[in-house]
């Protein structure tokens, strides 16, 4: 690891705009402020970064759940956000109320607040939706910790005049998790999770120099819980971090955690020295308490109350998106590359041989020997340019798009059936079989080159 | 194909929910009535559908978006929404209405509407985002067709009295798709579509004579756009119907088309003779014309507008979801289990030699030489029952929670390396090495059984 970030000196947000459109990755519109339409190449690169994240998060235990959008206000009262959220939430409500029960069940009442009780949110968070399964089945100490991860979209309301690009929108996904667990499990869930906060930057070249870590405790008035549980779960976080980030490599936020619960704080610094939050761990005494969250222990009894841990590694997948953009400049390594390979037939004779290699390159899913296509194998992003311009003229042009590779094939390349490739960053060019390019790429995607 | 619709008597619904509640698939709650939670089996399932999908949707030339949930009550207006549709659809709108930049702009006027320059809507559908996209850039006769896939949560008001399971749910997801093509390509895309339609279908048991096709013409009075294109249309539809369905595989019905195009209907039977409405194939005159969505043509003028296809294989996923459940009972094919295999160590000193095993055959994800688990590879959902019960008491329990493999452990097995194997409908055992199963489960994946 350790490949440093990039040094252009241009404003990210204005660079990104640039690099995005020129590469087609995502739009906006007015009609919906603040809300990303990701382009289908952008779509791709969203979709690597996700299907990456769901690998990971198995690996650790975590199981996928899929999650409802709204919720009545009353979920929203249970979990404390209508006190202290409403103000960034949108609320949801049926254009004809007719079409909820309720309606005719107080319809004799004449209460003010009937309207009220129609009113959903759309959730910015998916916390109490998780709470909400958790509580749904009885638990037991056997099964903790419990892990779920959630890839919903989210949505809160910035005011419209802060808005700008990826980094501050209204609808956004978050590589979001909750883990109900133990207090003696605390140590081993957040270990796991600083690890896989680690390796996963350092996939993408962001090596720990690049990485700060904040540990912020509890509040010297207001705070819910007791002191001993705070101080067992700081020592426990302090501890970890020793371990994990090494002992000069984080730094204390006295009194300065959630009132619910400390938190380690996790910023990427840019070329910029400007810091963006991307991960989180927030340990959580209040939400389970809320939802009344209770699990079997050892004894038999049904009463002990789980402690929650709130966690993300990307955090915020349209930021973590931007901070990408800034930190490749558009020169998506090829494993991320939504243009991962461009074939350049030299002329139109070699157009029926350009599309051949291209079929063999995208791998099984594009095959014509599969009536229906496979679930799983290697499958890469293959373009044939035949616009029938200048070998140069061509080059030029996937270089400029962000090509990975450069694939030109001419007679000699059929007669010796070999192709000529090229990489994007390299003007060396090297004779490959096609099998050999196929293996190469597989190479390439399983190390995350 | 053409294994036989399951033919069990029990209504579908109350059937759906005991097998989901023995298999941990879904939940609802009264807090969001009609949004269906998801839980981790049921979520495996689900992404499954959606993963094989977008493999097929990739092989017919798709490109995949990510779309916005809101947008402002204006796009309803152009789309027609507003005008058709609103009773079934949710308003939303900020809980602080000073973050909208209107309401500073537009003070001054005492605009009786001006609360309504703050609505928002959730999206009931997706086509008019993709038409905003499709109007974003300029498009050439060139690039067409152009086809848009996406897996949005979609929200339609559905009374609350009329919820049920799956099936009349208020937040669904569609896989949804989008052809902006010109009159000449109809024909092509159509039949690609109807035959992805079967090909799919075929994919889970269900034959040819469990799918009919209905064909949609145009009303005798209201309708838009020139008859000459309905009739051109109607007669590609024809002749495509003839052709992948087969002369008297499928029915006309006279003037039911909608006032904007007409369509094909695809509709499953079940065990039951009930129909279910899946796929759909929608010609839309009207939406281009609405967005005012233009390309160039071979002549260079900026002036042509496209046609517009609607299609759906699955439709709703969460009703597939649900004729799956009727169909399968429960014992789902081994590609799609949320459980496929279950090792049963014999005692505890064969529980090493299970894991050992349960990693080998979950395959690369979970595997420990991988620091940060790849991208690509076979991986299986592969579980150990070390509860210490008797073997056949374990092995009852794994056929009734639906693993597709038994596999069981002892010393024999161990000193002979192999496993003991069966599968949940044959009580006939084979002994397999590990690489053995590991490359069966491949074949079995790969071959959607
Ligand atoms: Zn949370
Ligand atoms: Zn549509």
């Amino acid at each position: 690891g350790g490949q440093r970030w990039s040094s252009s000196k241009v404003s990210s947000t204005q660079a990104n705009q640039t690099i995005s459109n020129k590469q087609l990755l995502y739009t906006t519109d007015p009609l919906t402020p603040g809300s990303i339409f990701f382009l289908p190449h952008g779509t791709r690169i969203f979709n690597k970064l996700i299907h990456f994240m769901k690998n990971q998060q198995q690996k650790y235990g975590f199981q996928e759940v899929i999650t409802p959008l709204i919720y009545k206000t009353k979920l929203w009262e249970m979990s404390g956000h209508w006190e202290n959220y409403k103000d960034d939430m949108f609320k949801v409500v049926g254009h004809d109320l007719s079409k909820e029960e309720e309606i005719h069940e107080h319809s004799h009442e004449h209460n003010d607040n009937s309207e009220g009780l129609h009113d959903y949110a759309l959730k910015p968070m998916n916390c109490p939706g998780h709470c909400l399964i958790f509580s749904k089945f009885d638990r037991s100490y056997k099964e903790l910790p419990v892990r779920f991860s959630d890839f919903s979209s989210l949505h809160r309301n910035e005011a419209s005049g802060a808005l700008s690009g990826l980094t501050r929108v209204r609808r956004f996904h978050q590589d979001d998790g909750h883990i109900f667990c133990e207090a003696h499990q605390i140590n081993e869930e957040i270990t796991n999770t600083l690890n896989l906060i680690k390796d996963t930057y350092k996939v993408f070249g962001i090596g720990e120099n690049d990485i700060e870590f904040f540990l912020s405790t509890r509040p010297e008035d207001k705070f819910i819980g007791d002191v001993k549980d705070w101080d067992h779960a700081e020592s426990e976080l302090t501890a970890v971090l020793d371990k994990t980030a090494g002992n000069d490599k984080w730094s204390i936020r006295e009194g300065d955690g959630a009132f619910y619960g400390p938190k380690i704080d996790i910023l990427l610094k840019d070329a910029f020295n400007k810091k963006h939050q991307v991960g989180t761990i927030q340990l959580d005494f209040q939400l389970p308490q809320r939802f009344d969250l209770s699990y079997k222990s050892q004894s038999g009894n049904n009463d002990k109350r789980p402690i929650m841990v709130h966690r993300a590694v990307f955090g915020s997948l349209e930021r973590f998106f931007a901070i990408l953009l800034d930190h490749y400049q558009g020169k998506w390594p090829f494993w991320l590359n939504p243009r991962q390979a461009v074939i350049i037939p030299v002329n139109e004779s070699h157009q029926e041989a350009a599309k051949a290699l291209q079929k063999q390159l995208q791998g099984d899913i594009m095959s014509e020997q599969n009536e229906v296509s496979p679930m799983t194998g290697y499958n890469f992003y293959v373009d044939v340019d035949d616009r029938w311009e200048s070998i140069g003229s061509r080059t030029r042009d996937a270089i400029s798009k962000g090509y990975s590779y450069i694939l030109t094939i001419g007679d000699k390349d059929i007669s010796s059936q070999t192709v000529a490739i090229r990489s994007r960053d390299d003007r060396k060019i090297t004779s490959m079989s096609a099998e050999e390019i196929y293996q190469k790429f597989i190479d390439l995607e399983r190390n995350y080159l």
